[in-house]
């Protein structure tokens, strides 16, 4: 499934290469974060234009709305939303802790009501996974609590031993549904298990968590990897902790991680971050700021963010950024995107996200380079000297 | 500048050609409108792959926000927003009569309040012509007063005069500034000649208006022609009045309009209305419906509007329209388009978008390919009778 292809000499950082159901991802590599079935604002056929390698779908926001019976009824996330790539799920975990009320954690699983229409549910970690396996998941996550920051040592202890329960109950899931599954692949009609991959063919990562305390960070990474997955997930970071503390969380677990499975930091973060994250040897990254800044008309750059609505790039003949093939920049000038930002026109934002998306797309590639060549660590040191956080880079 | 292909023996439906700075105008044409700058959600790209021939760009929206001096600074709207097909402009009149505050109208112009910051501005026959040639529009629009409906005898005919008298006084000012624009077609950078058409190469066209009046539609288009204008507008239609007083204000006026010149029905209409137009010797057509109807979920169909927000189509895996070879019926149903919708995704709104224009244009497509078969009358009657308005088909 996954091949460790070289392992930097300066860093931890990493290049491989994973496979799934639905095609070869090269790593380090970005997944744009597609939360309702839809990459915001951009179509599948640009997502291929900026060779996105692989996309995120929000179980909890499907499982929401549509639903999955209506998911499962156009055979599956894929064929819905006509993206034949693979797709990452979450396990929805991360929604529940944030967005839904009135929330019951017992170590069956969470009682919510979702924060669209207050209907009360129950998810637990059997339910996660006939989820995602509903939405034709290639990389599925197990159920898992994440904390919030702060957070007490007992209290993160006492969740991340959940978790990993509740990450065994997954495995036994995944497992006693194999055969089934296989029952699946020998149907008849091909298509639509091209579109709902077998759960025999998709993956399974467990997530680490252990909020910021350095030995249950260990104890986390310890007992997860010990039930034996096709991934790691670091979760409960970029939760509002200092950056100091992610990096710690994420240091203090990679040491007991396999270095022959793919390690997937959630929900993160600013372009030097990721570069961080990558010379401490994480491979997979998801994060809304490319699209998420982009409707707010922030643009990212080498040199930082720019805020397009600034009164400046009024006159501004340059394109976003001086020589970025992105769609955006090989057409159209900071000041008619201004222009359109100010407006309120879609177009605007439209374009932004695709300068954004290819601007971590791109970044991705030219680490897995620079990796290549041996010279990511002072890529890494010179990029992120020169990267200027000029603007907000967290959006509510 | 207009060739007459030629015309219906059934009714008054008419097939031709007009060349403008920026490429040829198929007639009957739909043009997109392009209020700020961008026909909304949608991409120059995404408009030329819909054989879009041209588009609209209105002068008032654009002459408050960005202004005159940022698009002449970059080299005219085509430049500005990279369409390098033909763009027609209006004349902002009919902003200033629908949008603007505190409107003072004189023999002079119109002093107003910009409806975005309240700046005090005046808008005169000359200076609706110089912002147009700013922009660099390739078919310009006279400064013309837009009666509300209803309205009185005595004021349509006392506006209609002055509109008349501001029309002379738009082809003066053209016909002044053309050396002016001889020297700008010498000038050795052809690139920003390209952009900004020069104002002789540009064309000019009157608006015929009288309201709802047969006698003042007859007099108003008099006045109008005996003028002289590369083209002829009927204005002041689809401001509110029932169909058929909108049908009867065209026919007042259509038979004093010369034949060898294109004939532009504004602001309007439904489909059906559009066939009834060019049926009465209309060429050209402008609509914020295919965009505007988008925005709320709703899509164009043969046999009548679809509100894709309904919960009849959460499962429907066809497209849009069946048969339909735009981008969005190409690649998803309906169910899909339903769920981006209720989601406020923009994807869906898009997606909608681009199926309403390419219904528009291909409308015109199909009306141009019966009327060159001879049999126009018949599609027209056909399309009519089968189509049904089963959702509002006007949105604030």
């Amino acid at each position: 499934m996954f091949e460790l292809l070289l392992s930097d000499i300066e860093s931890k950082a990493r290049l491989g290469r994973l496979t799934t159901a639905h095609g070869l991802i090269e790593t380090p590599a970005f997944v744009p974060v597609g939360t309702q079935g839809s990459v915001k604002a951009v179509s599948p056929r640009e997502l291929h234009e900026l060779n996105a390698q692989i996309i995120l779908g929000n179980t909890y926001h499907l499982f929401v709305r549509p639903g999955r019976d209506v998911i499962r009824h156009f055979g599956g996330l894929h064929q819905f939303m006509n993206w034949d790539g693979p797709i990452l799920t979450d396990s929805g975990g991360y929604q529940i802790f944030s967005l839904a009320k009135l929330r019951k954690i017992t170590d069956d699983g969470v009682h919510f009501q979702n924060h669209l229409d207050g209907t009360p549910t129950f998810i637990s970690p059997e339910i996660a996974m006939e989820i995602q396996a509903a939405l034709g998941s290639d990389i599925a996550m197990v159920l898992d609590e994440c904390p919030p920051w702060p957070c007490e040592h007992d209290y993160a202890a006492q969740s991340a031993e959940m978790t990993t329960r509740w990450a065994k109950r997954c495995k036994d899931w995944k497992e006693r549904n194999a055969e089934r599954s296989t029952f699946n692949v020998q149907r008849p009609t091909g298509e639509s298990i091209n579109c709902q991959p077998s759960t025999i063919d998709s993956l399974l990562f467990g997530i680490v968590q252990g909020a910021t305390f350095d030995d249950l960070r260990k104890q986390s990474a310890q007992g997860i990897v010990e039930l034996g997955f096709d991934g790691y997930a670091i979760g409960g970071v970029s939760v509002g902790e200092p950056e100091e503390e992610m990096m710690r969380a994420v240091e203090s677990a990679e040491p007991f991680l396999p270095a022959d499975k793919p390690r997937y930091a959630m929900g993160l973060g600013t372009p030097p971050q990721l570069l961080e994250m990558i010379a401490r040897g994480m491979d997979m990254f998801d994060c809304v700021l490319p699209t998420r800044l982009a409707r707010n008309g922030t643009a990212f750059s080498a040199t930082g963010t720019l805020n397009l609505k600034n009164a400046e790039f009024a006159r501004d003949k340059r394109p976003v950024e001086e020589k970025c093939v992105c769609p955006a920049c090989r057409e159209f000038s900071r000041g008619y995107i201004r222009h359109l930002i100010k407006a309120e026109e879609i177009l605007g934002l439209r374009l932004i996200s695709l300068h954004n998306l290819h601007f971590y797309l791109n970044l991705m590639n030219r680490a897995r380079a620079e990796i290549k060549q041996g010279t990511f660590d002072q890529f890494r040191k010179t990029f992120v000297a020169e990267y200027k956080t000029r603007d907000a880079t967290t959006v509510e």
